[in-house]
Formats: structure tokens, sequence, C-alpha cells
């Protein structure tokens, strides 16, 4: 059967050449990279290769404000935790978004059930998008961190994180933006969006699941999360994941040459997508910015129908896509970004994500314009609520 | 140049079957474990069988029992804080040992120092061993947790978990043990240990870096330690690391298969190092227990020379050997667990681990042999100290 996968924002195949360059380091090159025989300072030389290429990958001015984590979750939490548990004596507020990723709202939740921490949670509006000026507003004397991503996993919205840098920036605010979605996906510049903080994950952009990073910008100090040996000078325990390292090195890489040309394939085909969507099936809103959104990001919701039912219907069809975030699949609750952009529940219901990736072609997005409108139709000639309204 | 590995303890090599398992999981199989589409169910299967066989090889009774990690450091920090955070209004006192690794005793200190936990670390003997009269001695009635290790990782020194495991229990304490050192090397029972929780790691036994998991007894409860979403049933977030966690299960299966033979067979190469250096070499002390320690681990104090040099010249020779933890390397303070075991620093400082693996080879123990006396010959006879003595 064909087998069409547009569910690329829950994770992406490891590119061939990633997996190539990783191959060494787990049979001939295996050293642990801390040890200081040879076997060690081989690794440590491709460890240190990889954090350049990170660090170019979103224009960090020194390799060593790259700290290597286990994934985005991880760095979601060392941020957000390492900065409040260090820095919990100058105040204990965080401002962040209704529409964060799990990994920033719950770091968050944990620290006001066991740290006391206070958290201002600013709504988005039915685009899913946050406005400066009410992260402006939250700001008090006790606040000490604002986190807010830059391009939503759901909706894709991709929100005003340079403004909200600059506001964080003149009111000495560390500012971390959960960059998961957007690294690799658009050109993303740790400078231009004065942030303190920023969270990126290999698996997102083709690279190997299990490894991500934070950039900490040179002076943040932080409380370690990962507690242990002395690695990552002393910002993350735990033995180097020295292939997953080299394979999140490469696919930054290339990631960085690609960025235009796949940006530009993406946005064609996303435009194709919607447009058929639109034409073919009514009674479809898409969610999200109609511009301000990631490249490879649709997603619709479509009325009258069961986003569950018509995901294994989908399936069935050999198309792989999503009702929402992954992370929380298995939850019947809507979406929490839905129901922040103020998306009745009956219609977070019935919403569908499809994402592209960098080896999604026009023939499989045809494929998709031709079965969906039926599965659609299958399913709405099954609901009472649209033989109402027919 | 010839080169030979001994530095085990650190890591090991990826085993070929092990990788060659992993492979799919990059490429064709990648789907994020918990989609909903048919990419993504074919990688849970994948993962539960993983999780089968790792709870095959700790006998635990159910594979729900089994957390997957970063590795072992997250493994220990799960632990330790998660029992912590949620046990904290029943005590706050929690007894380890002075020669735990540092990712038992960091997270420790973390909760002395932001937590206001009280930690007794009780002491070891001569040979690296806790004493379980001094752990039963030690508990309070706000004692919530015991942490000791399995087997040191520097010395090798195999614990009486068992004993102190049934003294956890009499007192209703959970008890936890890093056993990173132990799991696959030698035989581990959860039961038999009546431990609460057990942290182990894959690339220590042939399997990948990145990638570990905690045991934690049905009904023990904890407070996640990775926060985000709902992966690995709560416990802890961040997309599952298939290809990883394949390569884990697949080097459970082989180790337990193995286990008696590679024990055998590096017990006795470990014998013959033993016996060759102590022959060879004058003035040399075997650290850790002479008989309760792990097969595979040789730990000598060589006198009148200093560690580091000595690692040096037998890299330069093609030896692969530590003067303790990798973790720690860049360190110039001696080992703790040396320290602890009342080894004088002028001594501790001369300290060489040699730990084979289940592809170490007699030919190997017999090039270490020729190389290491004259190694140590040579800085001898620069040594102004050993000159007075000779």
């Amino acid at each position: 059967m064909k087998r069409v996968y547009l569910d690329n924002a829950a994770t992406t195949s490891t590119a061939p050449e990633v997996l190539e360059a990783m191959k060494p380091y787990f049979t001939e090159k295996f050293g642990n990279a801390s040890s200081v025989h040879s076997f060690g300072r081989e690794n440590r030389n491709v460890v240190e290769d990889a954090r350049e290429k990170v660090a170019d990958l979103i224009n960090a001015d020194d390799s060593a404000e790259i700290v290597f984590t286990s994934g985005g979750t991880e760095a979601d939490n060392l941020a957000i935790k390492g900065i409040a548990m260090k820095h919990r004596d100058e105040g204990k507020h965080i401002i962040t978004s209704a529409c964060e990723h799990h990994a920033v709202l719950h770091p968050c939740e944990y620290l006001e059930e066991y740290h006391d921490f206070e958290v201002t949670y600013v709504p988005v509006d039915e685009h899913g998008m946050v406005d400066q000026k009410d992260v402006e507003k939250a700001i008090t004397d006790e606040t000490i961190l604002i986190s807010v991503m830059m391009a939503n996993n759901e909706v894709g919205t991709i929100q005003p994180i340079k403004e909200i840098g600059k506001i964080a920036k003149e009111n000495n605010i560390y500012f971390h933006t959960d960059a998961v979605q957007a690294v690799g996906a658009i050109s993303v510049d740790v400078n231009e969006l004065n942030a303190d903080l920023l969270s990126l994950s290999a698996h997102k952009f083709n690279g190997p699941k299990g490894i991500g990073a934070l950039y900490i910008r040179k002076g943040t100090k932080i409380t370690p999360f990962m507690h242990g040996g002395a690695q990552e000078r002393g910002r993350r325990a735990s033995t180097e994941n020295v292939p997953a390292i080299v394979g999140l090195g490469k696919a930054a890489k290339v990631a960085l040459e690609e960025l235009e040309e796949k940006q530009e394939k993406i946005t064609k085909l996303r435009g194709k997508l919607i447009k058929g969507i639109k034409e073919k099936i009514d009674e479809v809103t898409l969610n999200g910015h109609p511009t301000k959104r990631l490249p490879n990001n649709v997603n619709f919701s479509i009325r009258y129908i069961e986003g569950e039912s018509l995901l294994l219907n989908l399936d069935l069809e050999g198309i792989a896509a999503s009702s929402g975030s992954a992370c929380t699949s298995g939850s019947l609750d809507p979406s929490h970004v839905l129901l922040a952009m103020d998306i009745p529940h009956e219609i977070a219901h019935g919403s569908l994500r499809l994402t592209l990736g960098k080896y999604t072609t026009e023939e499989e997005i045809d494929y998709v314009l031709e079965k969906l409108p039926k599965v659609v139709d299958k399913l709405r000639a099954m609901s009472p609520l649209y033989d109402q309204n027919s």
C-alpha cells in the first residue's frame, strides 16, 4: 500500500547522510568523550565540531553557548527549571503563553506546585498569536523569566519573538524560546531574537531522536537539571551521546545549507494542499495564522467529524496525519492550543494536522487531495449533525 | 599501532548485532511511537518488546515497571529527586554512601541545598564496602530513601545490596540502587535485592549511549523529573528514542543470554591480569574488595607515580585505561571513592583502572602485561620519591 507521511511535526526520518555520519561512533569510534585516552580524545573533537555546527544553525556567537540534551523536552526543562532554581531569590514570577508545548507548561506547573512560583499564562488570539503587549503588561517586579515558543507545534503560528525578546531585554528578564518546531524549518538567529535561552531538537529536522540542545547565552547562570558528572562544562551531567551528537551536528549543517530551498519547496506544496482542501471540502477552517505560520504546517478544523475517526480512516488509506501533538495522543481532551484560540470543543475535536517534510512530494499531496475528501464524505454521511445541516 | 581498550567501565562499543537491530528505526521505521497512525503503532510495539527484554534482564515482574531514560544519570536523578519530591512531606532524610557515583551524590547535594533535605553519607571500609549495620543505624523517623550502588564504578566492589534492601523493606523506606555497572556484568534480580528502584544504562553492556532505564516497583509513587508530554505512562516526558530503546532491548537480551559465559571468560582474564601486575611490578595495591568485585574490574594503586602520566604513557602504547571515572576526568582532585576508602592522597593519585569487556582477548592482556611494567619502570626512574626508596 502507498504510505504518505504527513506528520513531520511529530518526528522526521533520520536522513541517510546523517545516519552514515553517526555509524562509526557506535562501533570503531565508541570511546567516552570524557576519557583522556585516544578513544576518548577522538570523540571529544567530533562533539566539539557538532557543537560548532549547531551554533552556526542558530547564529550563536560561541559554540560554548550550546549544551547538548536528550531532546527538546529536556532542553525546555533545563531552561525553565534551571533559571527558576538559580534566580528564585530574585523573584518567583514567570510569564509564558497558553499555547506552549507541555514541555514548557508542565515545568511551569511543577514550579507552581513545588516551589511557590507564580506563572502568568498570557492568552493568544484566534490565530494562536501572542500579543507582545500582553507580555509587557504581565511583567511584575518578581518576573525572572519569559518563555514563549517560536512557532506552535499544532497550528504552526510564528510568534513575535523578536519583539518579546526586546521587551525581556529592556526589563532585564531572562528570555527563553522553545524553537523546537522552528529550528531547521525557518531562519533562527538567537541574537536577532534577543533570546537568552533557546531549545531545539534534532529529530524535528531529520536528525536522530534522543538528542537536542539548549542555547544558553554567555553570562546566563542556571542551576543544572541533570546532576552528576562534570560533562558539558558542568551544565549537563551524563556520558556524552556521541553518535547522536554527531547526527545532530550533521543534520544542523544540512538544514542550514538546504534551508532556503526546502522552505520554498515546502511552502509551495503546502499552498497547494491548503487550496485543495478548501476547494474540495466544505465547512473547513484553517487553524493558525494565515501567513505567519511554519512553511510545513497545515491544520484544519473539519466540521461534523471526529478527529480520531478521521485519522484512523486516513491511516487505512496509508496517510499518516495527526490531530495535534503526538505528545498528548492517548488523551481524549481536545487540544489546549485550539481551546486557547477559543475554538469550540466540538470543532477542536475535528482538527486535522498535516505537516510536510523535506521528502514530501507533489505526488503525495495529490494523493491526499484525492483521498481526504472521500474519507470526509464517508464520515460525514454517518454523522447525524452533518445531515441536519446539509 | 595496536589498540587495546581496557576502559569498559567508562563505555563499551555497541555490539554489531545491536546496531543492526537499531538501523531500521532511524530510516524506514522512524515514526513517533506516540502517534496513532501505522508509522507510530509499529514503533510502539517494538518499544514494548524492548521493555519486556529489560524487565527480563533484571527479573522484574512486569515490564510496566521499566521507564526508559536518557541514561544512567537520568535514571539516578529520576529515582532520587522523584522519591524526594513526592514524599517530602513524610520526611526529609536520605541515606546513601560516600562512594556513590556523582549521579547519586550530586542529586543528594541538590536536595540538601535547594530543598532542606538531610543526607547521611555512610562510610565505606578499606575495600570500599558499605556495612549494612551503618545503614541501619543511620535510619531516623524522617528517612524516606536509601540509595546504595550495587557495584562501584571505580574499584568494582559489590555492596551487600540484598541485606540493605531487606533493612529498607523492614523499615518501610524506599530503596534505590544504582546498578549501572552491575547490570549486564553480573546477575541482577530486583526481587532478590528488595529494590524499589534500580538504575541501568545500555552503553555499559554493549548497547548504545543515550539510553537507560529506571526500574520502579509497582506501587512506588514518584514525581516525574522530565516534565512535558504523557510518554512512559506520565513518568518521563520526551519523544520515545525508538532506535536507542530497540538497541537497549537487544543488548539486554544478548547480555542475559551471554551472562554466564562472559562472566567466566572475563573473570579468568582479570585473574591473569591481576596476578601478572602483582608479579611484575612491586609496591602495588589492588584497590577494592579482593573477591566481592565486578568480574571485569582491576584497580591498582601504583606507588611513586602519578596517574595522569601513567595513562598518557599507556596511551602512547595504544592502551586505553583510566584512573577512575570518566565523568570526573579533567578534575585534578583524587577520586572521592579512593579517599572514602582512606587511601592517602599521594597513593590515590597513582591509581590505575583497567576494565575488561566482552571483546577483551587473552592476547590483549598479555600485551598489557608486557607494556605496563616498562611504563611504570620508566616513570619511576624519573621519580625522586621512588629513588629514595629503592
